[in-house]
């Protein structure tokens, strides 16, 4: 453990960024499967035995990867009402790779042949989005803009998550932020039993 | 096209089942990007000259092997209401392909790729889930449980179609009937303004 921690001090920020950037690339160029280490140490000037010894995996490595990317776009989100929060939630910026739809699909596609991805996934990534979710609902519901018992609350991290990775493939373009809020008016709100 | 006519009049429906499972599994195998007519004519036992007459493009036919697929698994849904039919709508039999999630990511991935693809994937194979939700909506608007312009209308497909393809692999599972049933009653009738 103490090697890990040594390694990661020695990675800087700086750097670790541009490697993690690059590993989320070689998802999207080559898919999760058939992604190697030897391809990501090349591609990003690290060797494999370092990354190894960082990350265990390709699929830690991966996880981790995705992690920092979304933590690196979150705020915090308090406007004091629930229509604004969930409105900010879905316009805020999100790492380009997430919202265009070919990493998830790459991800999605490796989930089928590898459970630890998923869990992984799972786990650290969409635990999260939800996360998040979750303290812009119990601020609502702590100012009694939601009821504590309403049945759309455990529902709302599922919609904004699908709104995020594949409205786009859907539509075939993203909604513009009007659209997000017709969206927070037609659907979040009232299954929120709001409006 | 009498060509083409005829060369369609000659596979059999049977035939026609099994190369078109056979073009799905290997998008979820190889990936659509990688996947060559070669590999598609040498796996079905076809002709290259054969899918190319008929189809003309890879993207041509697994679009098309998707919408058979998606076709032979559509029923006429007019329960008599609009909560049943909903759930109806959730709970039955979905191509295994499209409901794990494997085929999907292959999709979602090469749409980066592949405006063609993407084009094609919507205006053929999303149109006609489409299709299904906007006669569901339709006859519960003319029964008068929907106004007809309820703002959550135009909703109803996007969040059908997340369940079914992204929900799965957000929980690590699928939903069952109960599961289904709680999601109509949680989110799809107050945003269509019942409950």
């Amino acid at each position: 453990m103490q090697t890990e921690e040594a390694l990661m001090t020695r990675l800087s920020d700086e750097r670790l960024a541009e490697l993690f950037d690059g590993t989320l690339q070689l998802v999207v160029e080559h898919g999760f499967d058939r992604l190697t280490m030897d391809q990501i140490a090349d591609a990003t000037h690290s060797s494999k035995a370092t990354l190894y010894r960082q990350w265990g995996s390709k699929t830690a490595l991966v996880a981790d990867a995705l992690l920092r990317s979304v933590e690196a776009h979150e705020m915090a989100i308090d406007t004091g009402h629930l229509r604004s929060d969930l409105h900010l939630m879905l316009t805020q910026d999100k790492p380009d790779k997430v919202q265009d739809g070919a990493l998830v699909g790459a991800l999605l596609h490796a989930v089928k042949h590898d459970a630890d991805l998923g869990q992984v996934l799972r786990e650290k990534v969409i635990a999260v989005g939800r996360r998040r979710i979750d303290d812009v609902i119990a601020l609502a519901v702590g100012r009694g803009e939601v009821a504590p018992d309403s049945p759309g609350i455990e529902y709302v991290a599922f919609l904004v998550i699908s709104q995020v990775v594949l409205q786009p493939v859907v539509d075939g373009a993203p909604w513009d932020d009007a659209d997000k809020l017709r969206f927070v008016d037609a659907v979040l709100l009232p299954m929120l039993g709001i409006g």
